[in-house]
C-alpha cells in the first residue's frame, strides 16, 4: 500500500508519523513543503523537511514541534556573541543539521539528494521529498509590508495581518522527478492537516503536481484531505486567521473548498460533523473522525482510519 | 610600547595573553599562523586564529588549550549521525565560531576583516592578524605518505615521523598590509614559543614577512624569541620530535639556529642555561628566564621579562 503525503511542517510530520508507523517500511512517501526554507548564517535551512526529517526519525522535540529533542542552545549563545540574529531559534543539533544539508549541496547533490542521505542516515524508513530543488519561496504581503516567511512567522510572531501570498520562483520551479513518481506512483493521495495557503499551497502551486493529482485521481487513485481546521480554529499556527484575512472562511469548509477539483474525501473533525453536507456539495465525500493527534497512538489511529477510508485494503494486505 | 607577536596555537597565544594583561587596550597585535586552516564540513576553519581568539577573549578551554571553556558537543553528536568526519574534535560554541567566519568570508570579506570583527565582537583589546589571507597550508611528508597539517596533528594524533615539511600556495601567498605594517610599527618583535617548524614556519616562509623582519632589525627594532622546546622536549606537541626527524637538534639551540639572522634576543628556559654560550655564538644575545606559562599571572610574567629585556621603558611609560 503506497502512501503519498503532501505535508508542511507539524501537522504534516504527525500524519507522516501516524502513516509511517502503520505502514511496511518504504511504503510512505512524503513530499515536504519548500517554501519556507531560507538561509541562515549562510547556511541552507528547510524548516519543514527538518522537522518531518526529526519527527520520523523519532528525534523531534514534542513540546515545541519543531528542533530536536534533548537539544542544547551553547552555538546559538556564541552566535548572539558574534552579532549574528538569533530571533530562528537553532539549537545545537539541529545547527549541525544545517551545516550538513549545506555541506551536501555545496558538494553539488540536490536538496533531494541531501534529503535521502540524511533521512537514511537518521534511519527513517520513509521517503522524504522536497517539493522542488528549485527556488520557492513563500512572500506574504502583510499590513508591515512585505515579508519572508521565517520573517512572518518565527521573528515577527505571526502578528502582522497577511494580505496576499505569492511563491516567488513558482514560474520557474519544477517539482523532481521523485515527486511526480510518488504521485503517479501512489495507492493513496493524502494531504496532510497542514496550512492550506503556506504549507500545501506552494507545493499546489506548482502546475506539474496539481496536474499529476488530477491525472492521479482520473485513474481511480483516491486522494484524501484532513482539514487543519477544527471548529474554526487551527491546532497550532496562524492558519485560521490567515484563511480569514486572505478572504476565506476560516472553517474545515473553507479548506474544503481550495481543495475543491483535487480530492476525492475530506476528513473533518468531530467538531464539525455539521459541516458534512456542505462539503459534500463542493463534489467530494465528507467523513468525521477525530483528527487531533495528541500522542504517537492517535498519530496511527488517523491513519488507519484514512486507510480504512479508502477500502479497507490495507488491514488485510498485512 | 607597541608589541607584535608571530605565534602559532597554544604556546603562542598564551604568550599574547601574557603581553595583553601587561600593555595597553591597542598595544599588542598577534600575527597569527594560517598554514593550518582547513575546511570542515563545508566550513572555514583557522583552528590557531581561534586558539588566540579564544585565549585573549578569556574564553579558551583551559584544560585543553584550544576549543571554548564549558563548550557542548551536542552538533558533534549529531554531525556523527549523519555520518560526517568527528576526529577534528569541534564543540558547539567553537562549531559557531566557524560558521560565523565562513558566513563573513562569503558575504565578500577578508579573513583578515573576518577575524577582527570576531575579536571586537568577544571584546578583545589587542589586533589578532592573520598572517595572510591568502591560501597558505602546510603539507607534511611522513613515513606514511603526504598529510594535510589537521590530518596529521589531530586525525594521527601527531604518530607519523615528519621527513619533510611544504607551504602549499607560499610562492604567491602575500602577507597582509596590517601584516607589514605590525612588523614595521611595533617597538618590539617577539617570536612566541611555538612550534617553529609548523606554527611560525609558514608566516616566516613568506618572503616578504622575513624580509620585514630582516629591515625592522636594521631599523633598531628589537626582536626576541622564546624557545618552545625546554630540555630537549617541547611542552605540548610534536616539536621536539618533528626537529629531530628533519635533522634539526631538538633543543633551544636546535631552534636557534632556525631563527639565526632574524633575531636580536633569544630567551631561553632556567633548564637550558648551560646553552647560553652555544646561543651567543650564532649572533645573538641569549638570556635565561622561567619561560613555562602555567598560569595568567606566569604568562604575565614572562611578557614583562621580555619587555624588560629591551630596555625596561615599559614601566616607566605606563
Amino acid at each position: 500500500m503506497k502512501v503519498t503525503l503532501l505535508a508542511g511542517g507539524v501537522g504534516g510530520a504527525k500524519l507522516a508519523h501516524g502513516f509511517q508507523q502503520v505502514l511496511d517500511p518504504g511504503e510512505l512517501s512524503v513530499i515536504v513543503n519548500v517554501g519556507d526554507d531560507t538561509e541562515l548564517y549562510g547556511l541552507a535551512v528547510s524548516p519543514d523537511i527538518d522537522t518531518v526529517l526529526y519527527t520520523l526519525a523519532g528525534a523531534a522535540n514534542a513540546e515545541t514541534g519543531w528542533g530536536v529533542a534533548g537539544d542544547t542552545w551553547t552555538a546559538l549563545a556564541m552566535l548572539a556573541r558574534y552579532h549574528e540574529e538569533t530571533w530562528f531559534r537553532v539549537g545545537d543539533a539541529d545547527l549541525a543539521t544545517h551545516v550538513r544539508r549545506s555541506h551536501i549541496l555545496r558538494d553539488g547533490a540536490s536538496l533531494t539528494d541531501a534529503t535521502a542521505q540524511m533521512a537514511t542516515a537518521l534511519g527513517v524508513p520513509s521517503r522524504i521529498l522536497p517539493a522542488s530543488n528549485d527556488r520557492l519561496r513563500t512572500i506574504l504581503a502583510t499590513d508591515e509590508g512585505e515579508l519572508a516567511f521565517q520573517d512572518y512567522f518565527v521573528r515577527r510572531g505571526q502578528e502582522p495581518e497577511v494580505r496576499a501570498v505569492g511563491f516567488d520562483g513558482v514560474e520557474a520551479a519544477r517539482p523532481t522527478q521523485q515527486v511526480l513518481a510518488a504521485i503517479h506512483e501512489a495507492d493513496l493521495l493524502v494531504i496532510a492537516p497542514s496550512n492550506p495557503i503556506v504549507s500545501i499551497g506552494p507545493t499546489l502551486a506548482m502546475r506539474d503536481i496539481r496536474e499529476a493529482i488530477i491525472v492521479a485521481g482520473e485513474a481511480g487513485t483516491p486522494r484524501v484531505a484532513v482539514s487543519p481546521i477544527i471548529a474554526g480554529r487551527a491546532l497550532k499556527g496562524p492558519a485560521d486567521r490567515m484563511l480569514a484575512s486572505l478572504g476565506h472562511e476560516s472553517s474545515a469548509l473553507g479548506v474544503a473548498r481550495i481543495y475543491a477539483g483535487i480530492l476525492d474525501w475530506f476528513v473533518i473533525d468531530e467538531a464539525d460533523a455539521a459541516l458534512v453536507h456542505d462539503v459534500e456539495a463542493l463534489g467530494m465525500r465528507a467523513v468525521v473522525r477525530q483528527t487531533v493527534m495528541h500522542d504517537d497512538q492517535e498519530r496511527a489511529h488517523l491513519a488507519t482510519a484514512i486507510l480504512d477510508l479508502v477500502g479497507g485494503a490495507v488491514s488485510s494486505s498485512r
